[in-house]
């Protein structure tokens, strides 16, 4: 299959189950809100390493939101629910109510809740009041600057992690513009964040490690493309640069939407060659999402 | 003290000691090392909620990076040895490493190192090499899209956290305007951070709570704008808006510098009428950093 | 009448009859497209001293193009018909062609065209061909870096000028941000664009001038804040920061909906007390759009 | 000639001279000063068919500006005094006068000035004043938001426009990377602006038109990457991409900091095999400087 003389490759990217929220974060302007969903979402490419992953998913503009200002909407989440709990509670603590102006609401309905605001309310040390915004009970807590706005509780639910393609081109710098273009593309897609620096991955891994047993996850060395020459690589032979896009959604259906669209737009930058996914041989995710069925 | 017609209270900052790790992370263009290193620092407002307390020291050109590539120079504190050794890990392992065209350079000597780039090298599961940069010792690990490269070692010295500054105004928004001209000139000091998003703190606290005791940290309802007329406030009477702004630095000498250039950036924005600065009587924290003293 | 507390003076903006034309510009990536448009638009505040008036209007993502890749439209207007072809050769041959990988669509479906790309085609020296995408007739014209794509025929029409109203504020910082906020509102409404930089209007002025006669324009010193106490202002006494936001669109309606937007999104900033607007007695300019009407 | 593994072809650029002048534009933050330079140097790639060249220079921290605030140097060039005094005054007065909280200084001492803010203060319609700033004479204007503050001449001198030089890589994508990669190098050496849109130049073009008379500059087939089949190409065989970086500046030493710069940041990048250079034969402009010189 091809898309704009691209090969799609027969394969199918591996995915697993993860708990999501998602919530969002509106300011006095675009640029204070982003530099509050900026803080809040860093240091959370993969739960592998990082406290959670977390992400921007899109920017919603004042007319669409329950305060009238403009807003990000963000996706944060982990494996278990009590760490769940506890990155929601210092991310948005520690991330958004420190920064100017914002408010934070809830983008999730579920029966199953993280009573954030509600904890995070004691910070105002009885000044603190709720108060009601478009039907939604919201916690507000005089901090210095002003008063922050904070949703009592968040939904949580099943999701998606791991969603993926790999992007393969003539030249690194290729893969690099390609993987560029797939992000602006998902950044569309609602229900998804890109968790990856930029939303790109430079290092997709294997299960596992060959030479050090103590490591659970290691280069895959058949992908990589200054190794191309050395190994029994996997690398096509025109092939000179390899990047991976890895998406997290509220569903299936989102993460296949951000990968179709991701995937198309990878295809229409000069040099890319191969659209392929990663997988662990299907035993280890809940999900097998195959890239030919997307089209 | 006046500054451009800016009071200058006669209080101090009140800093703490902690473990400062200052690295410098290069990529192929200034935008690629941008990402990996906001990814990195991302979540590192305080350690009284976050792994570690990490922002972007300044910006360094191709002419004078080890590898003539342009790049960030990063602080990432913590106050003990395990922790930070572990946020290093992590925070170049899942933030950096995983970035595109990216290498960290370590950029504080010191006898005590946490040796990162020895770890993380095993990600290469075999394939790793040593390489020297300018006399550095360098693991240079294949992944998918090149080679990442990164110093053995990161020096790690006792530092100052929780230097800072009030900016008082006639309007939140002059407070924020005010804040935001302070980051611009403290940027341009070299060994300084200024952990909170985008370098401003909102919502100042005070240690403790008087009505929920399980708390050690509320609002400090004295220097909250909004409970300026209900609490028995320190806001003098013109001011409408308060901001904070707080500094990590490798030492006492570069958070002043950076206090010193913060305050008059500040004071030249219209509407600022007060510098202040937060302190707790001084039995907390080992550094005293009285505000008229810096000029 | 009031809006979140913020008095709406009963006024109106008074408009001028401009041709318009409406584009949008491709590229590889939304970085790429960004940087073509930026320099495309620029130079282009108002026809007074200016060539022509110039702006981005908004974002398209990739799956809502004709060719796939993320986009900007932007508008360029003059008064005459000589003039505003003059400008879409030079604004689209010296600033877009000559930017990397981009392509420029027609966005403004009118008998009266201006045949731009028809025109550039011959800077392809023989090797230009003529393609179809999407049903328009597009130059493919090759350059060094690939080939540019431009459509032959660019449609203009009489739109709207000058559109726009003033923010007043308790300090100029209010005014300012308030205006950033409605700034990123009207970014969201199509067919419009607010030509001055960053859409800020910061020295709105009067018709003449009265101690220079050679002057058609000065400033309005009524309306400004250092001049409140030296003249007989038209501020009124709790207002100490005031801004303009200038907008023009291809129809009335489209201006309409832009100053609607903007005018909320300015009232929910803190600090703002009154929106006003400018006008000319209602002699000068074909349009008349009161503030109060709007809601 | 090699640096890093990068033929440096022996061959030269050809430079121009031009009138050139430079300024600073402060403002209240960083952010604010670089939306007023965006809108004042835009529309400026080329006199071939801009009003003038134009550009940002670098940026200049608070510390180091005449009144402590931020801001970025700016050039702006012409070929002929009367069309620079007409740039200057429009740019200056539709492009930074009408941005918020900004104020202009002279960096170009010469005996030889134009005295662009000595006119723009009637703008004040006599509410103008004068006040010394570092020993400069400005102008003060009121304006609504505040007072827009000027020097009173800005000095010019012959400069030189033209300097360039090739990227050519394995695939269009290493070239552009790499062309950025230059841009950020340029952009730290003082005294050039890289004028076409974010510093690149994607359709480097040949004096005359083979094809069509009536044109005196047309696409520069040979070293067009889509017709190298076709034509009797100037392109490498295995060069897939080609990038131009244009360069003007106050002197010739200068343009050649930043070329030397520029080559060796685009040496660093993935992909790149030759640097080359434009030129017409050395009849038509008054610099030659070679390549190899540089080094």
């Amino acid at each position: 299959m091809e898309i704009n003389g691209v090969d799609i490759k027969d394969t199918y990217a591996e995915g697993f189950g993860i708990k999501v929220t998602r919530m969002l974060v509106t300011a006095a302007t675009k640029k204070l809100a982003k530099i509050a969903v900026t803080e809040a979402t860093g240091y959370g490419t993969s739960v592998i390493g990082c406290p959670a992953e977390a992400g921007i998913d899109g920017y919603v503009p004042p007319e669409e939101t329950p305060d009238g200002r403009p807003g990000y909407t963000i996706m944060i989440c982990q494996g278990g629910k009590k760490a769940l709990d506890h990155e929601l509670m210092e991310r948005i603590g520690m991330g958004i109510l420190t920064a100017p102006t914002t408010a934070v609401f809830n983008c999730l309905e579920s029966e199953d809740v993280l009573k954030t605001g509600n904890k995070l309310k004691f910070f105002g040390d009885g000044f603190e009041e709720v108060i009601d915004i478009d039907g939604r009970k919201i916690h507000s807590i005089p901090i210095m600057s002003g008063d922050f706005l904070v949703e009592s509780a968040f939904g949580y639910k099943e999701g998606v992690a791991g969603g993926n393609f790999f992007v393969l081109a003539n030249s690194k710098m290729s893969a690099l513009v390609a993987t560029e273009a797939a992000i602006d593309a998902i950044h569309n897609v609602e229900g998804v964040i890109t968790p990856f620096p930029g939303g790109m991955v430079a290092s997709g891994s294997k299960v596992g490690c060959n030479n050090y047993e103590f490591l659970n996850a290691s280069t895959n060395e058949k992908m990589c493309v200054t190794l191309k020459d050395k190994v029994d690589s996997d690398i096509p032979d025109d092939v000179y640069g390899v990047m991976e896009v890895v998406i997290d959604g509220v569903d299936e259906d989102s993460v296949r939407e951000a990968m179709k669209q991701g995937i198309k737009a990878a295809c229409n930058v000069d040099g890319v060659l191969q659209i392929s996914a990663g997988n662990f041989g299907g035993n280890l995710g809940a999900y097998k999402i195959n890239l030919q069925d997307l089209f």
